[in-house]
């Protein structure tokens, strides 16, 4: 079977990408699993950018594995667009999931919830092979609560209200958040693209 | 006369800044004129938070002058917020203006005018004293055109179409973008606080 690589180490993401792909005829390995240890820089300045920096460079020393990589963060509107690209640095280098949230709470302080709305942005890269590289993007939105709500999911996901559930992100079983997530949503994306292109 | 030190070497900044500064009673000079050489690192996840950083650092070795520091940029929607905090450098550390405006259009390729929704933002820090830190916002909404217009202003002026006028930035005249801009906004909120603040 062929392998595919995920370009991440992020193992709540693995864990998530491995779900979504299970019908899906391929080996799924973390860069752990393929021996690959590489720290890749994202200063891109979107989503996609990263992805591709990202899948571009594990590529170039992956032997002959295909490569997907994901880079995801949150768009809150009230923020112009924060934290954005810098989702996972938000409360700098050495904060963490809990700091980043304190973060964007502060900075929303006061704000009713007409003015909190948000996005969350994943876009996926996937190189099949050098000639062959498939971008999607999935979004998905809702609203940043004034404190946080459960604990399932990682980063922003306790604070991430979305509506048509009535539920934070960080309340949603993995089944539920697999099912309407903008990961998952970009994923169904590469589906399509890979029946459509008959790989 | 007080000195107020603008936290800028950028010579189309200044020139704003002490445009719509002028009634107010201080000498504004540019670090240049203070003979301030220093780098501040832009590497903020937010406008206000990189306004600040400069204000702080220019601050601490201005001697008694006021410092007013600046970040600005533009937000698209449909690009998540990009460029963002990486407005000025979206083309990369060796870009410049043409190459900037040439990548957001190539992120924008075939996308309709009602996809095109943008606005500038224009995060304001004036430090009085150590213990009197002013911050304010402006924001103007737009839309980016398919290709650009006139040559007033810098940046993304020239693609940004601002419907009131039926005009893009790159076509106003100085006193027009400085009657309406993020800058001109965050500016008379600056006039504002220190009117109310009696300083």
């Amino acid at each position: 079977m062929k392998k595919l690589i995920i370009a991440s180490n992020n193992a709540h993401k693995i864990k998530e990408i491995k779900a979504i792909l299970e019908e899906f005829p391929v080996e799924v390995m973390s860069l752990k699993d393929a021996g690959i240890a590489i720290d890749v820089v994202e200063d891109g300045s979107t989503f996609m950018e990263n992805a591709l920096k990202k899948a571009i460079e594990i590529f170039a020393i992956s032997g002959d594995a295909m490569v997907l990589s994901d880079d995801s963060g949150l768009i809150v509107d009230a923020l112009d667009g924060a934290p954005g690209v810098f989702s996972a640095r938000f409360a700098g280098e050495h904060g963490n999931d809990k700091k980043n949230n304190e973060k964007l709470l502060k900075l929303l302080e006061g704000k009713p919830i007409d003015e909190r709305k948000a996005h969350f942005v994943s876009a996926i890269v996937l190189i099949l092979r050098e000639d062959k590289i498939i971008k999607v993007q999935g979004e998905v939105e809702g609203y940043i609560k004034k404190e946080p709500s459960g604990s399932s999911g990682f980063g922003y996901d306790p604070l991430f209200y979305y509506p048509e559930y009535n539920k934070t992100f960080g309340e949603l079983s993995e089944k539920e958040k697999n099912s309407i997530s903008h990961r998952a949503r970009a994923l169904e994306k590469l589906k399509e693209e890979l029946k459509r292109s008959n790989i």
